[in-house]
């Protein structure tokens, strides 16, 4: 049971985005801006950085919901998604997104834990200042919704299936006009 | 020097605010709904979570910043400030306050780490589920401001005076219409 009265029925974040719509906006439109809207990283990598970091920060919902988004975007299935959260470096993602991750799983302890030398190291894979913008900010949102998601103590479906499932149809309505009953 | 080429002169957020408008908006809507917007708890108490948040952080731009504003909104000096984040349970603010700051910290570490127990204290204390919840989201935003600061190596000034010195202004101006080169 949550620790506060949310409607009842929704689950991860959505319970709380139907309790608080004045935050909710706000929180959407990031993670638009952020994971959707125009940028030289695809919608693919974005939600693959989301998914990185919220399993690092051991949130349930967020990993499955964004890992869901990721696999349908890369075309991929769950297990290549699974190997990228154990050891992305042991994967076939770019050596750009591999440093980017990297600096991802900084932030995540900490925004001092980003040492100039992943900094250099992104760049010289390729990264523009603007993806290594996005990439801290990204990992620093999903600390922020994987811990408010997880400090509300909020309910999440365990069979992972049914993220992969909705994966198609979270990636179509984005985080503005969706309807948070569906 | 930050990590990626910023406009200078902007101290903390600021510099990545004037580099990338488009996510600096919905992060400026949310900070105000969050510490500025009608709420039962006060705006000195908002800023207040959010000082103790970025101090647990050791986000030194964002808690004396909000420090400052805190001071100003509560009307006492920063050694009192101080004290809260060192030890606010030998404070004199409020025991609900105090619950709630207790949440807060919880929060800092990880949404896993909030407790029912800590949950039942901030009721027994007058909480409202409103309250919990955004006392929850505003320690994980910070949780998100704090590593976008320092994730980026923003610079900041070291003498705390000049966020005293702003915080009266930073508290009238608000987080929407502000011109972030003054």
């Amino acid at each position: 049971m949550a620790h506060i009265n949310l409607p009842e029925g929704l689950p991860g974040i959505r319970g709380p985005m139907a309790f608080r719509p004045e935050t909710a906006k706000p929180l959407n439109q990031l993670a638009e801006v952020l994971l959707r809207s125009e940028n030289s990283l695809t919608r693919g990598e974005r939600e693959l950085i989301a998914t990185y970091v919220s399993s690092l920060n051991d949130c349930f919902f967020c990993q499955n919901a964004h890992g869901g988004i990721a696999q349908h975007y890369l075309q991929c299935d769950m297990s290549y998604i699974d190997a990228v959260k154990k050891d992305f470096q042991s994967t076939s993602i770019s050596e750009k997104l591999k440093s980017l991750l990297a600096i991802a799983g900084s932030v995540q302890k900490g925004g001092k834990h980003v040492t100039p030398e992943q900094i250099a190291q992104a760049k010289f894979f390729g990264a523009t200042d603007i993806e290594i913008h996005d990439t801290v900010l990204i990992a620093a949102a999903f600390c922020m919704f994987n811990r408010y998601v997880d400090g509300l103590g909020t309910w999440a479906p365990q069979d992972r299936n049914i993220y992969v499932a909705r994966g198609p149809r979270r990636a179509e309505e984005g985080y503005i006009n969706f309807d948070l009953y569906k």
